[in-house]
């Protein structure tokens, strides 16, 4: 009580004309009715459950402005701060999902079978992060949140001096630990399996294997072929000097036209572009924009709005704050990021509605003037030739990035391979997929931060997005015949809206990508459509 | 673990460049650190305290940041969202200030009655907030929540079609609710004196009734002077039209050269001004401005410094995030916001600072050409001569609205006089206080939200803080003879300095207003040298 009025020094003032709805002075005569209320009885388990998985969602949904401020508003010196913030928070959170009540609340209901699926997908889920939250001993859980801090501390300095061997040692520790970890998870499955569920559900490296081996085969060629006898196309002109400002006005205006809601979100600027926030009726989306680069800012704002697009059209209603009203997986998130970015911002008809906001944005850009739609749409799409570094590599070597880091991450944890050979194998195998050897290992297998953080099983999400993009978009064509056209016309809605009804507006009810994918499509995740769309486009491109 | 993932899509994207201290991912993996951490047995009581506090701490420093958010950045369509974040928070947050095992350990830390005096600060303040918390029923609770809801509406609504009557029946609950509840905290005290505690720690009604009557006497025929004979100085060519962007960048240059210190800090605009954020090092300032008013956004952004430098100098080390580094209380706090809006901002050596400050941004100002500091202090100490409303009110007229409301509010909390008395007590005051009477109740007792939400005894704070600062500002011009002459040079440094010294360092290490006036200066509040204060200056500037 006194504190709010200490910090808010004139929460009175304030008060004066706040929206009925909320008060900043509000909640300190609410902290004893929450209190007083989750001690009434529960009119049934599941209102129950409900009750507490609706207050971890609040908690959480704070965290996540809390991440947002600290990337586009947090002073500097605010970080330690933060970081104890950000920590009792995180403690919180903990004992509310490891509560033995509601692992007694989950028994009763997973015994009881609800029929209504939505209720029965919560339950589901629910039940699913309570056991891998509560899987862990204290001692491993120990291990792992001081290895997450060291490991990070030695690999920014391994990347730094370019030195592997700094962060052999780590590294081998996050083998041991995440096999441990998974063993304690779930010991009937590989612990790479149980490592892909915390970021793909249900996806197992079986399948990965398969569909990757696809990819593979049909992309390395490819990509040899683009390299060796493609014709590039011109993309000069797309660098050059181009104000900031007016990049960032540009790119808020084409976000509004897609159809993000600003009644409902945010877009400021941040070093890393990221979509985040407190929740579906608060998504803060951010960019940035570099003067000599124009593609850069503009497909790094329109990824974001994919993502923001399915963060605010998430089920509400009954299901607002529950399980199933999350975003099914990393890979179906990462399928609403991409299929704006490449299937519709890379595309022909786009080039056409984009063309001319460039020549108004930036009139005195001499390279932008006397182009055409086609000149525009070859630019966007040129394929770098020496794709070194993930984070930079455009639609056609990306999943080979992916595919290398899996085929590695996938042998350690099955022993295949051990620490040591990693150096050796990735540049092998990035001559071998990419055509290019890294000069030192700060270019090479030391450039990503994942495996720093223990996050073993998070890169194939990237390319089952990817898929997932192109599957979804054929599907949109198809039920839209006039999708290019709008495309071409700026009118984003009818997609939307199809996106909206076939994937937001699903939450987490199915529990698998492949599942979504076959109640929008009628069909699973299918590499060869994606390897054909990318064949098809990228023969057209450098006419081979 | 998977939420994070889910909300901040980008998250490992986001890692490779940040802060080692602080990383948006860090959190999920401190979850558990935290977790176990909180169950190992404590090192002792203290520590096991000062853990407890810390935690409590850094989850108010968390709601104070969402309350910034609220204000500046959060779009519309999220307030529903937010209210059931902070609603869920503050349930945490009142679960951990209440906890049985923190009232056991405060009674064992009370006994042993520890001899370090900022221990044994944390252990009076943690106990004080122990017991003012736990002292309520849950039923009174409740009934406190409910009616700080309905009130609020209640409030909102009769002040619209200024009706008191439909505000009376609320009032008269919040009185008898809030002698049930200072009886149930404390039934030895008068309930008024317990209602005052809350936001002025050791302040009692007697000791009110004697300050505030000096202050009356005096202030009552010197303003009815000004009223009548005095020369008003001429304040018009202050009103115009001054560029809003300029003022901003202006009130940014003059927060910055008193000692905002913007590495700890920022400095946004919000419909009401006022300071808050997460903590020392992360204090959120704001302002507002209008276009044809240059004084308001000004001594607006004074005022809210004074509040911020307060906040960015409390103590830290090994009592950072304790109790005893919180500000002392409600009136303290406005001391200090008002030493620099009065004091410093509306004195004469401050016009001379200022004043080329306004000609150089705003060179095409008519009147500011030609002005003298002299003109611009006498402007800017510019008296109303009908003083309705008390956000409204200047130096002169503000202590009198104060009085009035104190004299009724402590009259209906002792029953001397019932709800129904209001309107025409108010009016009759008015009339004999400040020479005006309100036309309708909406301009009259309808105007502050204060009662509609319980906070009685709040009132008396705002004049607390006005007199404590004409003292200790008396005290610091002793203490620095250069004083003056380092303002109107624009050397903010001494007095911030001797403030932080003698105020902003101490915390909460004296038990009262009075106790930490006597440390700093020598003698408790003594509203004889604020009425001496106010007779000086305004009989010279009106020529009384």
């Amino acid at each position: 009580m006194t504190w709010m009025r200490k910090k808010l020094l004139c929460p009175l003032r304030m008060l004066l004309t706040l929206r009925p709805t909320a008060s900043v002075c509000r909640p300190r005569f609410r902290v004893r009715t929450m209190a007083t209320a989750a001690a009434a009885p529960p009119a049934s388990d599941y209102a129950a459950l409900c009750e507490r998985l609706r207050e971890v969602n609040a908690l959480n949904g704070v965290s996540g402005l809390l991440g947002w401020d600290e990337q586009t508003m947090m002073p500097d010196g605010a970080a330690d701060l933060r970081a104890k913030q950000q920590a009792a928070l995180a403690g919180v959170v903990y004992e509310k999902e490891t509560a033995p009540e509601l692992g007694q609340l989950l028994a009763r209901l997973q015994a009881a079978a609800l029929s209504d699926p939505w209720q029965a997908a919560n339950v589901r889920d629910a039940a699913r992060n309570y056991k891998r939250k509560t899987a862990l001993s204290k001692d491993l859980a120990q291990r792992e949140a001081r290895l997450s801090s060291e490991g990070y501390q030695a690999w920014a300095k391994a990347r730094k001096s370019s030195d592997f061997a700094a962060f052999a040692p780590v590294l081998r520790q996050w083998v041991d630990l995440t096999k441990e970890k998974m063993a304690a998870i779930d010991a009937s499955k590989a612990p790479y399996d149980v490592a892909l569920d915390a970021f793909e559900r249900g996806m197992t490296s079986n399948r990965l294997d398969e569909i990757f081996k696809v990819v593979r085969d049909g992309l390395v060629p490819l990509l040899a072929d683009v390299r060796t006898r493609g014709t590039p196309p011109d993309d000069s002109w797309l660098k050059g000097d181009f104000d900031v400002d007016k990049q960032a006005a540009l790119c808020k205006e084409i976000a509004v036209e897609m159809g993000f809601n600003l009644t409902h979100g945010r877009l400021d600027v941040s070093i890393h572009p990221f979509t985040g926030g407190a929740g579906p009726t608060d998504v803060r989306m951010t960019t940035r924009f570099k003067a000599n680069d124009l593609m850069e800012g503009l497909t790094g704002a329109i990824h974001e709005t994919g993502h923001a697009l399915y963060e605010q059209a998430r089920p509400a209603g009954e299901n607002d704050g529950m399980p199933v009203s999350e975003a099914l997986s990393m890979g179906v998130h990462e399928s609403q990021s991409l299929l704006w970015e490449r299937c519709v911002a890379l595309s022909r008809p786009f080039a056409a509605y984009l063309l001319p906001k460039l020549q108004a944005a930036f009139p005195d850009a001499p390279g932008l003037q006397g182009k055409t739609a086609d000149d525009l749409y070859r630019a966007m799409n040129a394929v770098s030739l020496r794709s070194l570094i993930r984070v930079e590599a455009d639609e056609l070597n990306y999943p080979l990035h992916i595919i290398l880091r899996y085929e590695l991450e996938s042998s350690l944890l099955r022993s295949d391979i051990s620490v040591e050979d990693l150096p050796r194998l990735w540049n092998a195998r990035m001559q071998e997929y990419l055509g290019v050897t890294p000069d030192n290992d700060a270019q090479g297998v030391l450039q990503d931060v994942h495996w720093s953080a223990g996050a073993i099983g998070y890169f194939p999400t990237y390319s089952l997005g990817a898929m997932m993009a192109v599957q979804l978009f054929d599907a949109a064509k198809k039920a839209m015949p006039n999708l290019e056209d709008d495309i071409a016309a700026g009118r984003f809605a009818p997609l939307r809206e199809w996106l909206r009804v076939a994937i937001h507006s699903k939450g987490s009810l199915h529990p698998t990508l492949d599942e979504l994918l076959i109640s929008a499509t009628g069909e699973p995740l299918r590499p060869e459509v994606f390897l054909a769309f990318l064949k098809r486009k990228y023969g057209e491109i450098y006419k081979l």
